[in-house]
């Protein structure tokens, strides 16, 4: 199995390292190309994924037929559309590669096997999903607060690294503005 | 102990009910008057609480003085300052009472020991957090892709109870308008 979630969930609870030998088989290893889909808005969402390698975004399709990114995952975050996931519904929501993508990929079904053999892997979840709940919380804030130039300063400097990583228009699109204006606020900062 | 909690864990996850008398001494009972503070921005922040009755607003304090009101929470649903809670730092958020609320507080420490004792809570606090997180990405997509109005009329219909309980002043905030212009969105729908 690939390390990287095995160091995440070992990093995060207190599974003995005997046990993590068990994970291996309950996760689909995939590779997903760049702009390749890993869920698609329409169909049954029966995964949630572990990005260890990559970046996704997570986006739905306006009625103008634009696509509206809201989110993106990059090394060590789980994504999916949890709503959906959990109640093995149609999904609100596509994600795709924005480059080439390595996951882990866990059915509901297979992730209910899994805790029954490994309660203590609840203790994991409760961190993972705590933590990011905690972070929309603070994202909530900026929304209201905000300006989209002052968000768009706030990311660049919080997160430099992935700013510079994913493509403009989906930048643009997560900040809820055009690409052009934020090239012009982008401009702005270096004149 | 009150019987809310012990139904919203048994109804979440497979604890045995001879393990749920232990519960109780883990958590602090109270009440408080309606616009009493639970929390406060600047504080430390060591509790989250679970609403047993009652119905909290979470907001921040805007540099223009006005209170951002960005949250509530009813019966059933827990509340904290989350990024400060798990950090054990100042928060960032005030949680007030905005009726007389009846609440379950449990520190940081205390749900370690909890935890510890316990640890098939932690697919309660999983479950919690999934849906919590889930509800956030569905707001996310109604922040992207809807005028205040249509969040108006789309809280309307999904909440009518809880559109009617809450402070109109709040619930404008909340939608990030003026008292005004919810009371004319409002007009607009009777005429």
């Amino acid at each position: 199995m690939n390390n990287a979630l095995l160091t995440h969930v070992i990093n995060h609870c207190a599974v003995k390292p005997d046990q993590l030998a068990l994970l291996d088989s309950f996760f689909e290893h995939r590779i997903y190309k760049k702009n390749e889909l890993l869920l698609s808005e329409g169909q049954r969402c029966h995964e949630k994924f572990f990005i260890i390698k990559g970046c996704t975004n997570l986006f739905y399709l306006k009625q103008n037929g634009t696509e509206q990114t809201i989110d993106f995952a990059i090394e060590n975050w789980w994504t999916s559309d949890f709503m959906a996931f959990q109640q093995n519904v149609v999904s609100q929501f596509s994600i795709r590669a924005v480059e080439t993508t390595e996951v882990l990929a866990i059915t509901s079904e297979r992730q209910q096997d899994l805790l029954r053999q490994m309660p203590e892997l609840s203790e994991y979840f409760h961190g993972v999903f705590q933590r990011a709940y905690a972070a929309a919380q603070i994202r909530f804030k900026l929304l209201y607060g905000h300006s989209k130039e002052e968000l768009y300063h706030h990311f660049n400097q919080k997160f430099p690294a992935f700013i510079q990583r994913v493509p403009q228009y989906l930048l643009a699109s997560f900040l809820g503005i055009t690409p052009e204006y934020l090239s012009e606020i982008k401009k702005k900062r270096i004149s």
